[in-house]
């Protein structure tokens, strides 16, 4: 037997191969992992998919793909939405993202000044957006069924109509909740009786793992109480920059016309690739592989971390991209975040979603990362944890 | 010889052959035509290379293809960009559209009660985007050689700075007209000695059919006092909505936070699909034949206004999209395109373009329209000029 070959033998390692193991594992843990943005890993996007959708848009339907259209958006995907959600076209401006549409949507119906409820914690994006517009935010709490509507109901009752309530029905972001359906009656209630609008804000609501879909708050408004907004982001694609705003005519033509002084229409390209990736079924079968892959994900998330940080508080989310942690309240998750940050671990602290700045939660996001990558981050946050 | 026959013999037409031409003739003179809005018709679009900017789009980088990316654009065609300008990539942002440059841009340095110089005429869109933001527009004149400087110097010499200058250099829209080297000199000392910005807009650049090109202003400038936009609605296609601004560095970062507040990243499928066009030598194809074509286009529509309404007077564009022209001074060209809808040919009124309404210039598209489609265009404008 040569050299070579008796490396290979007996339960010793050569010198040779415990370097490559040592090196393997000092490669593993300091390879970054993010369990912090809400975005996609490549291997749940259906490339091929697009490549064929792209082709579909170019050769179907060039001229509508190619020219400037119209501010509501590309007219076939439009109206694919509107029977979606059981109304009319008029009813649907398509826009590039949903962060768009909630920009149109707060430039026309939030003043300076005006009240506007919030979920504690909720997404930081959009709580600097209305900043940015200059409303008054009034935080309450987000519970594991949802807003905490007697807290509303009291904030109504002491005389406050807000000019908005924004809410996050399905597997919120950052808590990973959903709204129950008592509490979505309830909300339709106040917001008739006091008349305000719902912004019900609901780009998760098909990556639901178990359970049932609960009707949306549009389809069970009777008054145009509700202003509805999804994206393609998290069932296509966040590059195609695709999301919509559901309300009534009026308020999507006053958006309309913003959308149109903004950047005269969205981008046609993208919104005839979501559509021809729609009508190929590339859509249904790119949701079941998403969510197939998410919810092995989070199995995998809260199993471990119920094995390596059992002090660590949880509710775990039947649908989405993100799971909200809770420490015990000495910790604080600033310091923590920091911690994980120079162990190569990306976690969002609690403080960033919230508006009272608590500080013993964190948000954990299981949409960028593969399985290993999870277990070997909840290992990188044990560590910083007890490095605190 | 059987009777179908005898149909096709003599200088006489059988009453079917009469009845034909007279039905083509109507569809024909029924036709809608539009020499209104500024906007490229499907053959001068290059379906084929776009197609195939989409295959590799996905094959080559489908992570930043798909991906969030950042505010500030696909990183590749911002370094593209930044290398034709012969600036830093850190001095670009590629966003969606170029109408949507300038909401940033506006939005960054003008604030309400500012005074903007604008030519007169102007876009429209542009003189809506600046009053929507609260600016007080100061027009002044546009000659056949650019902005009339000589006007510029008494308003600043009067006391009055403006916050910018918004110039469209080449082959303007509306007039079509280009701003000569000597004025570009006379405008860039101007700006360097009484401090404000100007905001050189520029889509049509990459048009011209003759003549040399000029360097841009913001070639020309020595201390950040030209903020530069282009598209690649006009080159590509405007369905990828794909345009970008050339700044400083500092006004760059800042715009690109106001891009990050509002869609958190731009189109990234079609910024990728445009880089990939340019690389592919499509980009440089699809400039000569639209050049090409658009310069035929303007050929035919001189020679036809010339011989059909000799009473029009206007400056042939070397370039772009629009030809000015002017009519008699009796003429109310608000009147003259309510005639010409009437005979199903559609042109935009001069006053659309004038802070003044001035009445007796309409603007002329030439790029949305084959060859005979101008000339049968033309026959209808004389018509409706006719019947006023």
């Amino acid at each position: 037997m040569g050299k070579a070959q008796s490396r290979y033998k007996g339960t010793g390692m050569s010198e040779e191969i415990s370097d490559l193991v040592t090196m393997a594992t000092m490669l593993v843990e300091t390879t970054p992992i993010a369990l912090a943005r809400g975005a996609p890993s490549l291997d749940i996007i259906d490339v091929d998919g697009l490549k064929a959708a792209a082709q579909a848009a170019l050769t179907i339907d060039p001229e509508r793909t190619l020219g400037y259209g119209s501010a509501a958006g590309y007219e076939p995907l439009r109206e694919w939405i509107a029977t979606c959600h059981g109304v009319k076209p008029e009813q649907v401006i398509v826009t590039n993202g949903s962060m768009q549409a909630d920009a149109f949507l707060f430039a026309a119906l939030v003043g300076r000044g005006d009240t506007v409820v919030v979920e504690s914690p909720s997404y930081d994006r959009t709580l600097k957006a209305l900043s940015d517009q200059g409303a008054h935010l009034r935080a309450l709490p987000l519970e594991p069924d949802g807003l905490d509507t007697q807290a509303l109901a009291a904030v109504l009752e002491s005389g406050v109509t807000p000019a908005l309530a924004h809410i996050i029905p399905n597997f919120q972001n950052p808590a990973g909740y959903t709204l129950s359906q008592a509490k979505r009656t309830q909300l339709l209630d106040q917001a008739r009786t006091y008349g305000f609008t719902i912004f019900e804000d609901d780009p998760y609501i098909e990556l639901r793992f178990s359970g049932e879909r609960l009707p949306t708050l549009l389809s069970q408004s009777q008054n145009d109480e509700v202003v509805y907004a999804s994206s393609f982001s998290k069932t296509v694609a966040p590059g195609v920059r695709v999301g919509y705003l559901v309300g009534s005519t009026d308020i999507i033509e006053q958006i309309t016309q913003l959308a149109t002084a903004a950047y005269i229409s969205p981008n046609m390209v993208a919104q005839s690739m979501v559509y021809q990736f729609i009508e190929s079924g590339a859509y249904d079968r790119s949701i079941d592989k998403v969510n197939a892959a998410l919810s092995a994900r989070v199995d995998v998330l809260a199993s471990s971390l119920q094995e390596k940080i059992p002090e660590i508080a949880f509710t775990k989310p039947l649908g989405g991209y993100f799971m909200w942690v809770t420490f015990p309240d000495d910790v604080d998750t600033d310091k923590l975040a920091t911690k994980c940050s120079d162990l190569g671990l990306a976690v969002v602290q609690g403080s960033n979603f919230m508006l009272d700045k608590a500080r013993n939660s964190l948000r954990l996001a299981f949409s960028a990362v593969g399985e290993d990558h999870i277990v070997e981050g909840v290992e990188r946050l044990g560590r910083a944890l007890n490095d605190l």
